[in-house]
């Protein structure tokens, strides 16, 4: 992809800008007008003012042959003028995904196999757990595994410094938390902020903390979710991403509502990591734009 | 329905049983036994035996020559031995239902066109409310409507004597909160206990309390919902009777999302109604059975 | 709304843009040029570029000091300049909307109390109907009614006159039929080609023609649905606005479905007449780009 | 499951049967009869009676110390008097299965992955495949695999033949076309009838025969979806055992519609699987009775 152009069939890059900034006229105008400068076609183009923050949102793919260098400067400009947190990339480049796991696999095989299958522009360099249970499914999918038990403060303290190490080495973009069933301390949400993602077996806000499936058929409800999220130091209360809800009765036992349930954490999770990794989320305060 | 059968062409009548006891083996057997000695055939039949209670639900319907003393004398022995509560009661028969609202119309429009739509097997003696804004609405489709303002401590209890009142009068089997926006005092709720339906603009447990969309919308759900629930003097927890959800994005303001769900409360709330009318509902604790 | 501004607090006007062209690098920038140029600030904005015809479509509501003439004069060159088919409105502004109507009351009633709560941006000058069942309904919304019996090719025709004539009058700019059961003449079809919606009760291309709800219960089917489209002269083949479905069991009677099914339509075709009055709903040759 | 009941613990079995017959009256009342002369307690019991064909359908899942034989024989004046089709079975007994693919792995991921988390009462002896594609896939799951190409009427009669040996060698109950790419050919469905499922890519009667994504996207449908049906030798006609679908929009290209659809497919498969072996599909001429 970034091989030099030929004279005669210059490269086309494609191209994703992602920015957001204090909202006012003439943003949409500006970006496009660097676009333009840059020989670039538009290829999809999202945006939204947020009426809570103030703040603008924009998303849009270019198709150009100007180069990484060339297209930075031309939108330099624009970032300065309006003091835009700006990220540009190329479509479809893999992110670099670092997945936690403990014993269920559900969602770990789902994130696999589309993966695999080619429909998650992702790469996972690791998939580290803090049980040796999904050795055997990660390894088949050619993913490295390591495991290491979490049962004190010590192991604990342990395994989260593994994580920032294999964070710094794997220059990772996105944690995933697939079931991983240990809460993080402050310090590594805080580490984590912004590019880490959860999925909880509920949905948020309505059963939070342990046995939400428990939760769910004490209180008799018609539907069970599941909701992904950001994660930060307020439990269960990061951004949420996606949700998805499945229609139950009461005849479900819980252990038929864990094995329902695990359908939509699977598919909610993927989801939300396919729209983090093609740059569609954005974080406006507690609340995220998805540009799907 | 109730004439006298002729001796050529006896009349059938088409019944609905619903049933509830300590579960055990053998209930079935005795009843389809009564429903064999009653000369009738089953056309429709829903049983539950809940892990939760130990107690054993059942719905039959049940088209027999035999009328309400015949049957009534042939499950006698099957109600004592088994300690049941049994409800006999034609299928169809209108129940006779209050509706109350305040000033939002969606939920009381449904109710009623569905009503006159014949959708619905209820007769709707009375309207009350606390507001007069929907008197043209109930009169159009032939409703007698009531108003009286809730402004203090005195109004509040003289209305909640004027529901009371209606029920005794039009000796009302179901009361139906259509939006209506007065909490019950608890001596009202215990009054109508298990025939009191109210829909909640939240899919519950999320969003309790007052303007759940507003708390959707801080917290960034991506799916919205309504909850038809009875009533208890726990507010918003009583037992669920129906909940549906429809998806949201980030785009949309409070005063959206509070059209989107209004289509939800409505359909949701006309919904428990039906089965309710229909005698689908039974109570199992703090759960429902929804015998579809 | 199109009243002078005053000099010290100048009127702001809120537009909405809707264009196509054939696509090409600029078009964006172009057209944000003279939005910019008009001292306007963009508050929605969508677009997308069709692979299939090379269309580009775009929407944009924009908030202005601008009026209608120096607005149109600044998109003029860009207009010319792109050979764009565009539109230009005021948000909000009611569409005059002509609905069609036989016996049935589900979609008419739905229409008409969105219409009543201020959730539909039209204005309906006169409902038509071959029948007189719903001449009450519609009274009682304050809208005109009048019926004419079509049982004959000279009635029929006679009746499409009446539309067309009606189409003339009130300068109609939609046309509904809310389970209107005449086959429109291919001339009528062309005259209305683009803005005559019908709500189709079945999931299309499911079951055409008559009875798809008998169809769906001889195929067994597990989801019913509902269908908006464009009419046109090739039978329940014009493009599609918005679909639902509903999921139903091998024990609905036929009659059940048409119940449960009636749902599906009236909120498929209001939400159809919802996107098309606020001009989200653009034609890209046999399909439908829908800018929610 | 089928060892000697020791006297002072004697073993419970938990049947589970399934029966059709012409309808009347008295049939509930002579199997639970049967039922209660076997110590039989009923944990689930659904029932049909169907008004197009004039059959009725029972399934029941019974705790009892009575084994098969004493069970049965107890059932056998009651199948006799009203002429049962009876099928009787233990609850969770894994069902023999066939699984038959092509290329696309999603379908049978999503089988092996839940069978091997314990999720579907399946034995998987075999993949049979048309391309090796999948032998990585399925050799990890430990389920043995054997592909032979099918390119001509001779190696297709040959690929058929070799299905007719596996069914016959391990005695196969259910024959699974997780996105086998091949028609059977009459003789084999006719071999096959009743045990053999088929996902097809659209929400039929949608879209049959070749890329139905492909017309879906042609047309411009706003739902896709899956159907999970009975394979016949009408193709494409076979009685529908599950259906799901999936909102798109315009924006969405034929390959993505595949991408989005193959979940569908998936779920909707395993689904039909799963009711399948558990026994809850009966037929009903050409529909489906469904006891979920």
């Amino acid at each position: 992809m970034t091989t030099e152009a030929e004279p005669h069939s210059p490269h086309r890059y494609h191209w994703v800008v992602t920015l957001s900034c204090t909202d006012g006229p003439g943003i949409v105008h500006a970006v496009s007008g660097a676009i333009v400068a840059s020989r670039g076609n538009i290829t999809e183009s999202q945006q939204f003012a947020s009426d809570d923050t103030g703040r603008f949102f924009m998303r849009v793919q270019v198709e150009s042959t100007a180069g990484r260098d060339e297209f930075e400067a031309a939108l330099a400009p624009v970032v300065e003028r309006w003091g835009m947190e700006l990220h540009l990339d190329e479509v479809g480049r893999p992110l670099r995904t670092l997945v936690l796991a403990s014993t269920a696999g559900h969602c770990v095989n789902d994130l696999l196999f589309r993966h695999h299958a080619g429909q998650l522009p992702i790469e996972v360099p690791l998939v580290l757990s803090n049980h040796g249970t999904l050795r055997d499914l990660v390894d088949f999918y050619g993913v490295p595994f390591e495991s290491a038990p979490v049962t004190s403060p010590e192991t604990k303290a342990e395994f989260e410094r593994r994580i920032l190490a294999a964070v710094d080495e794997h220059d990772i973009e996105l944690v995933v938390l697939a079931r991983y069933m240990q809460i993080l301390s402050p310090e590594l949400c805080e580490a984590l902020a912004g590019r880490c993602i959860n999925i909880h077996h509920s949905f948020l806000p309505g059963f939070k903390g342990a046995n939400p499936y428990r939760q769910a058929h004490a209180r008799g409800v018609k539907l069970i979710g599941a909701t992904a999220h950001f994660v930060t130091s307020d439990l269960d209360e990061g951004p949420i991403i996606e949700q998805n809800v499945v229609r139950v009765d009461h005849s479900r036992s819980v252990a038929e509502l864990v094995a329902i349930g695990q359908d939509e954490e699977s598919r909610t999770l993927s989801q939300a990591v396919k729209w983090f990794a093609e740059r569609r989320v954005l974080l406006d305060g507690q609340r995220t734009v998805i540009f799907r």
